[in-house]
């Protein structure tokens, strides 16, 4: 099926929602926006949906974690038959971009809309959602909304996050006037679409229009310490040392290493990043006593993630043996891969192929609320390119073309799956 | 010459010298002190030197930038001959140790005493003498009072430093008493002897009474940054990265082997040190965009330095070629090795020979005072042991013997060079 999809209006829509917290909008190089759960642009933000959802005749409703969702009942559609939603977020990082997020919300609406000017009627309802706090910005670790909907926090968790000002996310919704009653219900749904831009080059690199996710990466984030010795960098001879510094730098490179191997070897998705080194006393003329390290290891199967974590807890048992460090290795956070629903995917790429728009498969590396979804009921994530790969930055750019290309893609699937064509 | 040190004196000074800033004084480990420079523990450190100099006949001068010194001129003495002076200072780091300067004073007061209570009567006058903020841990980088008096800045200069709360050194030293007239001036003297702890452990490993000082070592401080690409650590690909913590991580185990080759090549007392590191954005899931570095290299010869310091700006240009990352080296500090006098260091073996004391020549890898006045006139440094070598800490220890034995050595040594013997 191919539906028009009005790239103006889809256009229109996003550069109305960036205005929202829009930073140095004069400057065509930052263009980003700083749309924060609870702030006055976030409010702004979400009333503007409602009111577009509102436009087309959409029945809006807010739930009690302040998830937005409006529901089209079609006349021929069955109104109590299990909906089909697509959403994404409306939230931003601070100084992120204008894509990451409400793209995906838009252009769920923007598939209503082509359905409706196509006269399309779809069996099932279709829902457009807005999910609450994806980033984790603001409130808790990211994903919030989605979590709290599919059941992996309990709606009082939920609404006791605070922020840094000590505000909980239930006074922060009630002062904007998004807490709602009752709570979005995904495992009824009968799938999820979510649109999302790509955050790294393969499209582009690939000159694809749109990219249909096979599997969403798990994640490990692993925290070691290192306990070396400080002391004076004059006064302490070289083979006196237990420098924490020099041992962190090749626990560092192993797991440069270790991970780099599993791509050349078995999977060439797996990444193994250390993002954060903090160094004690951190003194020029001190030799470093104690550094403590966050790793990320992500990928799309368990064993090549045990892998390379299994690399870094042996760095540093051969560390503690070779430098004589005294050293920890925990592992706070562990989600494992979600492999995406075939029945989406394979709506998606037909739809790819009725609207003449080429379509690849591909992993994602970064965590989207279709991770969330997909728990509870078949979901699937789709891909806009990213120039240069670049988000969570006010360079963050998908031009409109590929925009509009990818939410084609995204409505004839929607439609597709709703049945009735 | 053997002059009759006494241990519980010298003991005495330094215990009622700790008591001033001293930190959980009831706990055996931690017998420490801060004595900041302007601050009434130094105020009252400062009064009890001078009621001791002046229990013994010194006569006692204040000079424009703080530095206390007492004049001995014993009767057979020529008051105008050039006089061999001998001191450290009394300030300390923040929870420093009891020893770490105040030895060195209470060393230079005790040969005074221990040569009158001997009827010894030099031909030069003997000065002892305490510099204000040698550690630099409130006014200026450290070694503030002999740089001014051997000429390294102006008075006006050295009066300007300025604390984390805005107080001058001026300041601080008028509001305790201790903004005087005129400078020292070390040009004049005929030697000066500098006793302090060892902070390393070349003394304690060789079971020897006391250290001789060949050579204060060069130090060189350099800062290197290293930029990358700050990316999604899920979405970014190995191949795709410019991770500029990885970098600096080779960066860091170069610095580490350049030194270490030196050392195992041609010179035992290089040292290499990548103290201080800070990642940029330092998040768990970001690849780093940017590192700073600070480097700390030092040794007795020019020589071994700048092949520590060409394999650091090696390295970095390796990295930029092999990884893509930008880099950018400076180095902001540069003091050359000081050789210390032959002729001081002749008469400092000769009294542990007549004292019945082991000595061993050493190099100092830290900064002195003694550093500041061998640019002007002869210098020497002498070592009592450290205990594990530990300093710059509350757990600071050598043993009273070991302060006696040192300060024997040093009595022995002002008494030959101020001649008349």
């Amino acid at each position: 099926m191919r539906l028009p999809v009005d790239t103006d209006r889809l256009r229109a829509d996003i550069e109305a929602n960036a205005a929202f917290g829009a930073i140095d909008a004069d400057d065509p190089e930052r263009r980003g926006r700083t749309n924060r759960t609870g702030t006055e642009p976030n409010r702004r933000a979400r009333d503007r949906l409602v009111d577009r959802m509102t436009d087309v005749g959409l029945d809006v409703t807010v739930d009690a974690v302040g998830n937005v969702a409006g529901a089209w009942i079609p006349d021929a559609a069955d109104p109590d038959a299990a909906p089909v939603a697509s959403g994404s977020h409306l939230d931003s990082v601070p100084e992120g971009g204008m894509f990451d997020g409400p793209l995906g919300v838009y252009a769920a609406l923007e598939a209503v809309r082509a359905m409706q000017d196509a006269a399309v009627e779809p069996d099932r309802p279709v829902l457009v959602v807005s999910f609450t706090e994806e980033e984790g910005a603001t409130y808790g670790d990211g994903l919030v909304g989605s979590t709290a909907a599919t059941g992996g926090a309990t709606v009082e968790e939920t609404l006791a996050f605070a922020n840094d000002d000590g505000e909980t996310l239930e006074e922060a919704l009630s002062r904007i006037g998004y807490r709602g009653d009752g709570l979005l219900d995904p495992a009824r749904w009968d799938g999820f679409y979510e649109l999302h831009v790509e955050q790294d080059t393969t499209l582009e690199s690939a000159g694809v229009d749109a990219g249909i996710v096979t599997t969403i990466t798990g994640i490990t984030h692993c925290e070691a310490t290192i306990v070396g010795e400080a002391n004076h960098a004059g006064a302490t001879a070289m083979g006196d040392r237990t420098d924490a510094l020099a041992a962190a730098s090749e626990f560092v490179l192993d797991v440069e290493r270790a991970a780099t191997d599993v791509v050349e070897s078995s999977s060439p998705s797996a990444v193994g990043t250390v993002g954060s080194l903090s160094v004690s006393p951190n003194a020029t003329n001190v030799v470093p006593g104690r550094v403590d390290a966050g790793v990320d290891v992500r990928d799309v199967t368990v064993e090549s993630i045990e892998t390379i974590v299994d690399a870094a807890r042996d760095s540093l048992t051969r560390l503690a043996r070779e430098r004589g460090v005294e050293t920890t290795f925990d592992r706070p956070f562990d989600v494992s891969p979600t492999p995406m629903s075939d029945r989406l995917r394979a709506a998606a790429h037909d739809a790819a192929t009725d609207a003449d728009h080429t379509a690849l498969d591909l992993h994602s590396g970064a965590a989207h609320d279709a991770m969330r979804v997909a728990g509870v009921t078949d979901a699937a994530l789709l891909f806009a390119p990213s120039r240069d790969g670049i988000s969570h930055n006010p360079r963050e750019w998908t031009d409109w073309d590929d925009c509009a290309a990818a939410t084609a893609v995204l409505a004839g699937a929607i439609a597709t799956v709703a049945g009735g064509v």
